[in-house]
C-alpha cells in the first residue's frame, strides 16, 4: 500500500498541541528552529518518504536481504534510496553542528523518522543503528574518535551498529563473554561472536562503525565489567581514508518473520581492532545514552504500525462492500453497503486512529524532554530527564504492543485479503512484531518502568508526571464540555498513585510481586498517559472550533476520537487493576515439575 | 519444534471430564466406542502426527506451495505423508459405515484432527476440507452421487473443496455471481470465480470433488437464490474411474502469511460440468451443515495454536537461562536463573497453558453436541443442537482469537529467538492468524452468537447454557473447596443474562447497538464458557486426589491452572461489561467524511 504522510496530523500536534516553536525557543541551542524550518524539515522527510521508501516497502520484503560468501546484498533499490537519504541530509539532521550536523532537535527527528519508518521500516533500520553510534560517539567519544568515525557516519558514508547480543545472552547483558585483549598499540583485540545485529553488514555504505560490548582481563563479573568498543569493518588510515578489512566478518544473517529487508547478522571476532570508548568497565552506563534513543525510536516502530494499519484499514473499509447495516441500508443504490457502517469495523479502524495519533503525541510529548536533556541545563535539564526515564519504557512498552494489537485490526478489516501478501497488512504484523522483542521486550520494559523507575525513585517519578496531570485536570474542572474527560482521568490519576502503594506493599512481602505486576502497571500507565494527552487534543480541538476556523471536520474527527478512546479503550484499566491486586500467588504457585505436557 | 500429543491431557478431559464411553453408551450407534477403542484411535493419531506430521511443518512452510501451469505441488513429503494418512483409514473415521466410513463419534475425530493439526496445519487443511465436503455429500447428495463421489472421498483417493468466495463476496455470500446454466442432460454449466479456495487444486489425489455456491437462471436475488453444486475436477465416468479433464482450472495460488504448505486456489470455471446438490435455491442451508463442521475444525485450529506455544514455550522457559529472580538466584550454581522464575514468563506460559486445556475441554464438549446432533433423536437430539449452534460461534471466534494471543506469547517467552524461523513460535503465529479469519471472522462469528443465536431465539440458547452452569454452582456450593470457583462462576452467570437484557434494550433503540456489543459480548461469553469448564476441571482433579492416584502433580496442575484463570484470565470480562455499557454512540459519532488522514 503507498503510505501517505499524515502531515495535518502531525502539524495538529506539534504546533497546536505542544507548540513545538515556543518549546525551542526555551532551549537557546534550538531557538532558530521555528515553525517554517519544522514545516520544511517534516514536507521533505514526507514526499521522500511517500515516494521513494513507500513503494520499495513491500517488493524489499519480498525480495529480502541476500547472503553471499560473507557479503550482505540489500534489496533492489535500497542502495539507491540510501544515497538520497544521504544527499538529502537526514543522517546529520539532529547531529552535533561541530561534526558536520545540522544541529536539529532530537523532537524534530523524531518527526522524520517516524514517516521514514511508516513508509519502510526496513529501510529505516540502517540511518536508526547509525544514530545510535552517533549518539554514543558523540557522548563518550574522544576528539580523534570523532574525527575519524563521527564525521563519516553524519554524513552517512558509513553506517554504524550496536553489537551487544550474544546468543546466550540478550536481556541479560552481565553474561556476555566476548573479550578484549589489549595489544600493544593501544588497541584491543575483540573477539566473540555478537548475534542479531541489526545493519550488521549490507552494501549501502563503504564502511560499517561497530560499537561493541566487550569484558577486558580480569574484569568484574557481570554487569560492572563490561567495556565499550569501536570496531571498524575496515580499519581507518590516519589520513580518514579506508585501510585493510578488520578482522570481523558476517557468519549469516538471520531468517525472520518480519523486516526481511533489514539485515540482522551474526558477527565474528577474531581478534579483530578495536578501541576503547568511554572508561574501562563502565560500557553498560555508556550505553545507556544509545539505549534511551533506541527505545524512542523502537516506540515510534509501534506508531508506525498504528498509522500503516489505519491508513490501510480505513481505505478498505471505506471501499468494500458486504452486508447492510443492521439499522437499514446505508448505500441502496449498491449490491450491499461500505462496512465502515458496521460499529465492529469501525471499533477496529477507531481503535487504530486512536492508538497512531495518541501514539503521535506521546511519542512527540516524549521527544521535547529529549530535546532538554540533550541541550537545556540546571533544573530543568534534571526534571526532564526523570520525565523521560519514566516516560520511555511506557512509550517503548505500550506503543509497541498497541501498535502490533493495531496491526492485527489491519489485517482484521480486510477480512481473508487481509492474510494476503499484496495487501500490505500481513507484512505490518510481521514487521511489527519484533518491536515488542528487541530494545528490551516488553516483560524488560516494565520491569525497568515499575521496579527502577517507579518504585527506585520512591514513587518520584510517578509523582512528577502525576502532579502534571493533577494540574492539567484544575485548569479545566470549571470546563463543562471537558468535563466526560477530567472525571475520569482524575480517578484514573489518583487510582494509579493508590495502585502503586499496594504494589508496594506486595513487594515488602516478596520482591517478586514486583514482576507479577510489572506487565499490568504498564499496560495501566500506558492508558493514562494517553487518556491524557487525548484529553489535551480535545481542548485543543474545542478551543479551534471555538475560534474561526475551516477544519470543523478534522477538529471535531479530533474530539469524537477522544471520546471513543475514553469509552472503549480506557476500561481495559479495570483488568489491569484487578489482576495487579490478584497478587503473586497464582503465577508462582505451580512447582516447576507440575508444569508439563 | 517436535510436537508431543499431550496424550495425558486429553484423556483427562475424555474419559475423566466428558466421560465419552458413558456419553458414546446413550447413542446407540456410537455404543461399541469404549474406552479401549478410543485410546487406540488417538494413540495412532499421536504416534502418525508426531513421527510424520510435525517434522514436515518448518519444512512445508519454507518450501511452500509451487503453481506451475495450472498445477500446484506440495512441498517435499506431503503427497508420501497424505498417503500414508489415507493407509491408516482417518480421513474414513467418522464417515458412515454405509459408505466405506468406520462410523466413529465426531468427538474422537475432533481429538484426532487436533493432533493432526497441531503437528502440521497446512497439512490437515487438505483433509479437513474432504471432511467439509464428504458431510455435505452424507446430509445432502443422491444414492446416486454418494455412489459416484462420497466412497472415493472417504477412502481419501479423491479429496474435496468448497468453493463459496468471490473476490468481492466473502462474509455476504448474497452477492456471490457465479452463474449455473442447465444443460441437456440435466447436469448445469458452472461459470465464474472462486477464491481463496483451500486444497483447491495439488497433487496428492487422482481428483478433486469441488462442492460449488452458484445462480441458477432467474434465481432470487441474495442469499435465498443460491444452489449448491458438485463440479468435479475430472468428469467421473459411469463405472467410476476417471474421465476427462472438467472445464475448472486453477488460475494461480495465493502468497500468505502463513499455512504456506496449504494451496489456496484461484478456479476459474468456464461451463465446467457441475451436478446439483440438494435443492434448487437452497444451497446455503445445506451449506450449513459443512459450515457448523467447517467452524468446530478452525475453533480447533485455535486450540492448536495454543498447545503449539504452550509447548515450545514452556521448554524455552525451562531451559533459557537470564537473570535472577527478583526474590533471590534460584539457580545460584548457574550463571543465570532458567526463566521460569521470572512471574511475567510465568503469565504467558500459564496463559498458553490455560488456553490450551481449556480450549481442549471445550471442543471436546462442543463434539459431543455433534454426536448427538448426528446420531441422537427426538428431544436430546433438539436440546444438543441447540447447545451446538450456541457454543460453535463462542469456540470459533473465542479459541481462534485466544489462540492466536497465546501464539505470540510463545514467541515472546523466546526473546528475539522468538522472530527468527527456525524456532517455529513464528511460524505458529503466521499460521493461526488465518484462523480468526476464515470460515467466518471473529466479528461474523459474534454477530452470529449475539444476533442469531442469543437474541433471536429470545434469549433460550443462552438460557439453556446458563442453566447447566447454575446447576453445577448448585450442586457444588456447600464444597468448601470449590468455593474460589463457584462463587465467581455463578455471580458471572447471573451477569451474563443481565448484560444481555441491557443489549436487548440498546437494540431496541437502535439495531446497531447488537453489531457495536456482538465482539464483547462473544470474548465475555468465552470468559465464562472456558471458566465453567475450568471449574469443572478443578473438581475432577480435586476428587482424584482425594482418591488413591500416583499423579498428584498433574492434579495439582490442573487446581493451579483454575486458579490461574479465574485469577488472571477471567477479570477481563470487566473490560467488556464496561464497554458493552458504553453503548454504541462512541463508535458511530464520527461521520463518513471525518474519518481521514
Amino acid at each position: 500500500m503507498q503510505y501517505k504522510a499524515p502531515l495535518r496530523d502531525m502539524k495538529f500536534v506539534m504546533h497546536e498541541l505542544l507548540k513545538f516553536e515556543d518549546h525551542y525557543k526555551t532551549i537557546p541551542s534550538y531557538a532558530h528552529t521555528d515553525k517554517e524550518t519544522i514545516d520544511s524539515f517534516i514536507e521533505a522527510g514526507a514526499s521522500f518518504s511517500e515516494a521513494e521508501l513507500s513503494p520499495l516497502n513491500r517488493s524489499g520484503d519480498e525480495e529480502g536481504c541476500r547472503f553471499e560468501n560473507g557479503n550482505v546484498y540489500t534489496p533492489k533499490g535500497f542502495k539507491e534510496a540510501y544515497k538520497q537519504y544521504c544527499e538529502l541530509g537526514f543522517p546529520s539532521l539532529c547531529a552535533d553542528e561541530e561534526f558536520g550536523g545540522q544541529g536539529m532537535p532530537l523532537s524534530l527527528g523524531s518527526a522524520v523518522n517516524e514517516m521514514v519508518g511508516t513508509a519502510n521500516w526496513s529501510f529505516s533500520m540502517y540511518p536508526g543503528l547509525s544514530e545510535g553510534a552517533i549518539r554514543t560517539l558523540e557522548h563518550h567519544g574522544t576528539d580523534e574518535q570523532k574525527q575519524k568515525y563521527l564525521l563519516k557516519l553524519v554524513s552517512g558514508e558509513w553506517t554504524g551498529t550496536m553489537c551487544l547480543t550474544e546468543a546466550h545472552a540478550g536481556s541479560d547483558l552481565g553474561i556476555i563473554r566476548s573479550k578484549a585483549e589489549p595489544n600493544e598499540d593501544g588497541s584491543y583485540a575483540i573477539t566473540g561472536q555478537k548475534i542479531f545485529i541489526s545493519a550488521g553488514e549490507h552494501d549501502m555504505a563503504d564502511n560499517i562503525v561497530h560499537i561493541v560490548l566487550a569484558r577486558l582481563p580480569g574484569a568484574p563479573a557481570g554487569t560492572k565489567g563490561i567495556s565499550l568498543f569501536i570496531v571498524p569493518k575496515f580499519n581507518v588510515n590516519e589520513d580518514g581514508s579506508i585501510g585493510e578489512r578488520n578482522t570481523v566478518t558476517c557468519g549469516s544473517i538471520e531468517h525472520k518473520m518480519g523486516i526481511k529487508a533489514s539485515a540482522t547478522a551474526v558477527l565474528n571476532f577474531d581478534k579483530a581492532k578495536g578501541y576503547l570508548i568511554g572508561p574501562e568497565n563502565k560500557g553498560l552506563n555508556c550505553m545507556f545514552t544509545f539505549m534511551n534513543t533506541a527505545r524512542i525510536g523502537t516506540a515510534i516502530q509501534g506508531l508506525t504500525a498504528a498509522e500503516l494499519a489505519f491508513q490501510g484499514g480505513l481505505s478498505y473499509a471505506k471501499e468494500r462492500l458486504a452486508m447492510r447495516a443492521l439499522s437499514g441500508a446505508k448505500a441502496p443504490e449498491q449490491a450491499a453497503d461500505p462496512i465502515i457502517v458496521h460499529p465492529a469495523v469501525r471499533n477496529m479502524v477507531l481503535t487504530c486512529k486512536a492508538f497512531a495519533e495518541g501514539g503521535r503525541a506521546l511519542v512527540y510529548y516524549l521527544s521535547q524532554f529529549s530535546d532538554v536533556v540533550t541541550k537545556g541545563e540546571g533544573e530543568t535539564q534534571a526534571y526532564a530527564d526523570q520525565m523521560l526515564s519514566f516516560l520511555t519504557p511506557i512509550a517503548k512498552a505500550f506503543l509497541t504492543e498497541t501498535g502490533y494489537e493495531a496491526a492485527n485490526h489491519g489485517v482484521q478489516v480486510y477480512g481473508g485479503h487481509g492474510y494476503i501478501r499484496e495487501w500490505g497488512m500481513e507484512q505490518n504484523v510481521r514487521d511489527t512484531r519484533i518491536a515488542c522483542l528487541y530494545e528490551g521486550t516488553t516483560e524488560i520494559q516494565s520491569l525497568d518502568l515499575l521496579g527502577r523507575k517507579v518504585l527506585g525513585s520512591q514513587g518520584k517519578m510517578l509523582a512528577n508526571f502525576s502532579k502534571v496531570i493533577y494540574q492539567f485536570c484544575e485548569e479545566n474542572k470549571d470546563n463543562d464540555a471537558m468535563g466526560e474527560f477530567i472525571r475520569p482521568l482524575a480517578r484514573l490519576n489518583k487510582e494509579w498513585g493508590d495502585l502503586t502503594a499496594r504494589i508496594g506493599m506486595q513487594a515488602t512481602e516478596n520482591p517478586d510481586a514486583v514482576g507479577a505486576a510489572a506487565v499490568d502497571y504498564m499496560y495501566y500507565s500506558g492508558y493514562i498517559t494517553l487518556a491524557y494527552l487525548w484529553a489535551r487534543m480535545a481542548l485543543v480541538a474545542q478551543q479551534a472550533l471555538q475560534g474561526d476556523t475551516t477544519e470543523t471536520k478534522f477538529y471535531q474527527a479530533k474530539i469524537k476520537t477522544a471520546q471513543f478512546y475514553f469509552a472503549k479503550l480506557l476500561p481495559r484499566t479495570l483488568t489491569y487493576v484487578k489482576r495487579i491486586d490478584t497478587g503473586l500467588e497464582p503465577y508462582m504457585s505451580m512447582e516447576v515439575d507440575e508444569f508439563q505436557f
